[in-house]
């Protein structure tokens, strides 16, 4: 999908000007960088102006003007994309376009347990908005307090509690989207249950940005919990790390709001780099499991729950020790060994990320193989898997060896993701679990979605965005559809 | 979207008979007959064979020679649709194509809890299936005996416990498809994360069969339950009905299964007409709720739970008379007079469904001007509304006026259909929450999901299924795309 996009000419962006107003476009350079590079500095892309609408209607008129001049578009939300997807390309003709001013809650009902948020609402203020109506909106990950809900519906993002409560997917019931031509579908719908044609939602929600503008979402809320309980566990290797889950899972499946596997390595590099970090349990392991445990029942005895399983547990010589959280605050403190991960790796050099899928009951194996060949390919590299082992999807990261440069290691990085993505395949596997394509991994969707699954893609994009203004570059891979 | 398909020829009836052997191929009125008329009987069409293949590759083959034909394809599995999705036109220009024989569980695994299921499997055994791995699929519907896998996924089917584990769109993990052009694609994973492209998999599921087959799903599996309770309450009014739902399911929203409203005229119908159906409570009332519980948590005292939040409902008014289910024997009798609501309105006389969905917080509103209104326009006549309250949607029946005659009343079908519709899209709510469009309601897509919505499902439509091919009729209206 090459992009023939036209170059905005100084007309079109007199014309955006004059539509929005001076709050709605911005066009001095030290406004524009901010909006140029991703959050990872992988790209730093060029526009002549970010086009900053401050409402629906707004949007759709500057969609209007963009469309007929042929500008290509970049949807922009917090910009904490990990694959680039919300950044321009160097050719400096891709106009950003941010929802950033898109940020009313726009209605909350504790009753139904929806909230209709606009697309630039911070994922952490729809937390809050909930929480402050005696409701919990689940959907948490580490860039809550930056990305969107615009951002993270079309990201469909993942996150801690995706075990429990599904991927932002899971959490929409219905869309207001500005389609790549301007008209507005109003598709904010508050129900449960409605079967009346395709399910256009699904479609908009994980398409980052390539079919139109998400501007306002219906989302699903949950019941508070009234009763938690967090449990930090040395267990004996990455099977032990699953059948734990299981034991938990099989007992109380809804109960679980989190299950997150971390080595001991980066568990070594959070208590190295990270201060107030120290090691919950006596024992020392290479792999740990956090458990986290909620239920709007008070009376739903879940400490007691995890006592006795994790009993059974040591019993079965799964887990060697363990720590219950007694307080809010030393839960914290256990959540802060698994959040500060990916700091800690940072700090201790450079890293190459891998955010993998495969069935749940193949994770011990895939860590397993996956380290043993990154270390035979990089010898002295340090492999830092973590994270949802109950949803499959581990970030099979790899630490650069010590004293190595880093460079020459980031050189290799290409050699890494292979290695991994290699063995992931033969798993049936993804090679992104969470975090999408963007533009980081175009290259690798013929390989493994080629044929008649990315061809059926490129129809719909054809179909819904028939001039390719959508965010080219994402998600499409530049050289076509040929299987690898 | 006018079907423009070509009449099948003697030779392609003939290629299809030496691809598909005599198993494969049926072509004898009396073997065709049951192919022809739906469930409901509201339509009964021709086609010149039915084919059934054996396997996904024989699926594959005949539709290469019905698309090389130009020939039209409706998909059928067990035949049980509501609004007429699954059968042929009148033209006779119409293959109808089984996938009984694609019957086979492919693969069942209890760590991942997912099962891989052809479409051909009945509801009914890929329940059986799992329960004997000591697992539970959750779907669960009147015609869970005849109802296939393909079918409840191409109609994105709900259900009784779509309040708790979703519709079979929630269900789905993955799925195999042979596209309108005879391609395959694999996309059976299982994974619980996979952000690679868009999710042509929400595509399929719902678009009752007008983009391709759905030829085999993996599908998300649970924890079967060990605790279980279940209560039958005589409720003072609608709102009373909705404030218990609300107790238990903000209590314990993941133990509540199944939370079902039935109206006392309903009820009345079954102890009327059905054998073995008694009143389970002491009072005579004008609604009831069935409150079903259940948990993987062999402790979870769900039934000290349920008879603590009945009896604070009865202190507040809401609850008048309530039972607990002491056995399970106890509990299939209660549950009878819930599903036996059809049968009993079938032998009370003639009515008119309707299958509408609102916001869970409108529901008792929307019951009540509802039957108000259709009372007040068929003076007589019984309004019988029951379903799924928590999910919104509500079976918004209606049975003729004793005495009437059965002819004059259905004649006013569409009347009772329009007056239903026209207070529930007043509420935001939905024409068709679980059935679908089918060939019954295209003709209300473009008032209710015309404009920018119906033009978009056009043009994937015509993106993935170039030639019309797949079950035309279905879905899209006749008339084109115009807003009424």
């Amino acid at each position: 999908m090459p992009d023939t996009s036209a170059t905005p000419s100084p007309g079109l962006i007199e014309a955006l000007g004059n539509l929005l107003g001076p709050r709605g476009l911005l066009t001095a350079p030290e406004d524009l960088a901010p909006h140029l590079s991703d959050w990872r500095a992988l790209y730093r892309g060029a526009t002549p102006c970010v086009v900053r609408p401050a409402d629906t209607a707004e949007l759709a008129a500057a969609v209007k003007l963009c469309a007929a001049a042929g500008v290509a578009m970049v949807p922009q939300g917090g910009n904490t994309s990990m694959v680039g997807g919300a950044v321009p390309d160097e050719t400096g003709r891709q106009v950003v376009v941010s929802l950033a001013r898109l940020n009313r809650i726009r209605a909350l009902d504790p009753v139904d347990l929806t909230m209709t948020a606009e697309a630039g609402v911070v994922l952490k203020a729809a937390q809050v908005a909930a929480a402050e109506a005696g409701c919990l909106f689940p959907l948490s990950l580490g860039a809550e307090g930056t990305a969107t809900i615009g951002g993270v519906l079309s990201t469909n993002a993942g996150g801690n509690t995706t075990v429990r409560y599904g991927n932002a997917r899971e959490l929409m019931l219905g869309l207001e989207v500005v389609l790549p031509d301007g008209q507005v579908w109003d598709g904010l719908r508050r129900l449960r249950k409605d079967n009346t044609g395709y399910a256009l939602r699904h479609l908009f929600v994980g398409a980052e940005g390539t079919l139109g503008f998400i501007t306002a979402a219906v989302l699903r809320m949950y019941p508070r919990p009234r009763d938690t309980a967090l449990a930090f566990c040395a267990v004996a290797d990455e099977d032990s790390a699953l059948a734990l889950f299981r034991r938990f899972r099989d007992r109380d499946e809804s109960a679980v709001r989190a299950f997150e596997y971390m080595s001991g390595t980066g568990v070594d590099f959070c208590l190295r780099h990270i201060e107030g970090v120290t090691l919950p349990v006596s024992t020392r392991a290479d792999h740990y499991v956090l458990v986290d445990l909620a239920s709007p029942r008070p009376d739903a005895a879940l400490r007691d729950m995890a006592e006795a399983l994790l009993a059974e547990a040591m019993e079965a010589g799964e887990v060697l020790d363990a720590v219950l959280a007694e307080s809010e605050a030393q839960a914290q403190k256990l959540w802060k060994i698994r959040e500060e991960h990916p700091e800690a790796q940072k700090r201790e050099g450079a890293s190459v990320k891998n955010d993998v899928s495969v069935p749940v009951s193949r994770v011990p194996e895939m860590i397993r193989r996956c380290s043993e060949a990154l270390v035979r390919m990089i010898p002295g590299s340090r492999p830092v898997p973590f994270g949802h082992i109950g949803d499959g999807n581990i970030h099979m990261n790899l630490e650069q060896p010590p004293g190595m440069d880093a460079g020459a290691f980031l050189a290799r990085s290409h050699d890494i993701m292979d290695c991994v993505n290699d063995i992931v395949r033969e798993m049936d596997g993804s090679f992104s679990a969470e975090h999408g394509i963007g533009r980081l991994k175009t290259d690798m969707m013929p390989a493994w979605r080629g044929g008649a699954e990315l061809d059926a893609m490129q129809r719909i994009k054809a179909a819904l965005d028939p001039w390719g203004l959508m965010n080219p570059g994402k998600v499409f891979p530049a050289g076509g559809n040929h299987r690898a």
